[in-house]
């Protein structure tokens, strides 16, 4: 029998999917378990979005042009100059979901052993992709204290070497929440300039922003335009993550023609999603101004919460539907473990994310957890008093 | 401004798609295309595919399962059992089209720098998957005097190297339609054995066989059963290349252990995609015979006037829908444009692959096209007739 790849051995798996037999187990035994560990909001999709997916009208479900349908590609630009960015049709490419937008957006920018600066704590999936990619994550640190803002300039001039060819922010942050402000945006442009690098940003939380904060686009920063690349994603825009619908954008002529070839070796993204994506943009501002609303009642629940409880501390985050807490424990992985295989409070308990698995520097996020504010209010005060409950009572508590 | 990857330069670009704004401007000047150049059939989705997706009833398009659907794996189980094909739930991961379970194949098996031999000429698009995943192609010689049947074992064991991973072949064949037999394959496994390799075998063509032959899968070749993965798609099968849904299969664990790695990382295939291939698998055999017959009487067509050309020669195809034909033409690049932008018979023509794009040894396939029976009688009728007063004034015609 052959061995697989040696990547394949280097491909990550989440602390959150070791997680997933324990709460089965506990669900098994009875136990109500509220998932806050995973992006899946509980939102409903938008009603129109349904509908056109209900009225579809085609004899064949054909491939669509491998970079989306036109139709589509031109409301993006409608939804894009909405949001005061402007895009052409052809300076896009729709993706089989956000996470093929970063695998084309690598693949394209980066050869096997490049450099790729990321701030850390970030999304776990960025190391997978990395490995699939053959590039290298050099994680700079952001900490808790600051409410995970952007790190010093110098942080990435240390990170900085001859490899060194892309910064990757997500914005705002998953699994922190932080919104980065214009004045940080321009911090990072002008290193993106200094060292003529790429910048890609995942911008597929853009729609929640908190407290009146106003969301920042790189695609708007003034003289990198040729370095920029967004990343973005119907998923948790429309609450509709199984459409599969993401898309690549960037003003770069030569990384789109070259992004294209990729996309048609694929052939197409799926032609249900992209029917689904396209009546979203014409989505309801009452229906977005609800789940914004939503969101932000969630957010203070989570947040207040948490920095009600003893040796806690949770910054308050300005955008997105993630926290990421410090919690008075040993270790993430065996508290959030625990909390499911050997704990309950009134027959429930809480399912969260080990934040050592959005840290690529070992040892990191031991304290930490990531809480995804995705039910609703109810559960989420249940969830909440598991979690202080929980603390309480676990043995690792220091 | 940064450049591009160099694995972006090297992704090739099929030579279809350089003839695409020649095929525009024809239409453009009023001449009705006969596109024979994709692999996008006419037929009609089946009516229970589309009736699934006009009653999708869900509230949240959520993620599924990184390994797709459960309901969707047992009904797919069902299927492969009709298909004399053993395989359990756990054994498959549902992909992004067959597209996405040839990548996750090649990154799970191969490592950058390894061989993968291919028959040639081959489906163009493992020559971008090849580069996306950074293993190098090794074709080795199949000719259309033969059919282009399964090379003897001296070409595969001549091209193997200490860096040889794995054998892949596309069965029934696109872009030859050569269906290889059970012989042909009892010889490549004792090849596979030999020098314990992976067997990827993409048989997406399953269905689509004809005069009364049996289509054999590597699923069935006793004593490698952990060497081989099967690469499928429902997109020709059921006329619904749009929904990009597939699946890789294998019985090795440590595989598809490895290849979920992969597919966590971009969490799910499409939803709404799945719904579609769940419905699809209860396709009444009407449906599938019907389809059957339409492709044996329009490859009839092809091969029965192209043989009938003077100078041209087409082995009869056991399968698929494509036919690779040799020409009396001096470059196959240069008489697909020529038809494209240089000739026209009533107001019409014709739009063929050149064969050069399905081999990556340089030189071969200039004298070759492939044809897709991909339309109706009627228009393949009038398409040969193009075809056929082409060659007769084409200037290269040698």
């Amino acid at each position: 029998m052959p061995d697989i790849s040696s990547r394949g051995e280097h491909m990550p798996s989440s602390p959150i999917r070791k997680l997933v037999p324990f709460a089965e187990e506990a669900k098994r035994k009875g136990v109500k378990v509220y998932h806050l560990n995973i992006g899946q909001p509980d939102i409903e999709t938008p009603a129109n979005v349904m509908d056109a997916i209900r009225h579809v009208d085609m004899k064949v479900i054909e491939y669509s042009h491998s970079a989306g349908i036109l139709s589509y590609r031109l409301k993006l630009a409608e939804y894009y100059k909405r949001n005061h960015i402007d895009v052409t049709p052809d300076e896009m490419i729709v993706t089989a979901g956000g996470s093929e937008a970063i695998l084309f957006a690598l693949m394209s920018c980066l050869d096997p052993g490049d450099e790729i600066i990321i701030p850390e704590p970030f999304y776990a999936n960025y190391n997978g992709f990395a490995v699939a990619a053959g590039v290298v994550v050099k994680p700079i640190d952001s900490f808790i204290e600051d409410g995970f803002a952007l790190p010093p300039i110098s942080s990435f001039e240390k990170a900085i070497t001859p490899r060194t060819k892309a910064i990757m922010i997500c914005n705002p942050n998953n699994p922190t929440g932080y919104l980065y402000s214009l004045e940080e945006l321009e911090i990072l442009k002008e290193i993106i300039r200094k060292y003529d690098l790429f910048l890609l940003s995942d911008e597929v939380y853009r729609e929640f922003c908190y407290d009146g904060k106003k969301h920042h686009s790189v695609m708007n920063l003034k003289g990198i335009e040729n370095n920029v690349i967004l990343l973005d994603s119907v998923s948790k825009r429309y609450s509709a993550c199984g459409v599969r619908i993401g898309v690549m954008i960037s003003h770069n002529k030569h990384v789109m023609a070259t992004a294209m070839k990729f996309a048609q070796a694929r052939l197409s993204p799926p032609t249900l999603g992209q029917v689904a994506g396209e009546a979203a943009v014409d989505t309801p501002e009452e229906y977005m101004k609800a789940v914004l609303n939503e969101y932000v009642q969630r957010r203070n629940i989570v947040v207040g919460s948490i920095n009600k409880m003893d040796g806690c501390f949770c910054p308050n985050p300005g955008g997105a539907f993630y926290a990421t807490a410090r919690l008075p424990i040993d270790d993430s992985d065996k508290f959030c473990q625990w909390l499911l295989d050997s704990f309950s409070y009134e027959n429930q308990t809480v399912m969260l994310a080990p934040a050592t698995g959005f840290y690529s520097t070992p040892g990191r996020g031991k304290d930490e957890v990531r809480i995804s504010y995705v039910l609703n209010v109810d559960h989420l005060k249940k969830a909440m008093k598991c979690l202080e409950e929980g603390l309480k009572v676990y043995p690792g508590r220091i």
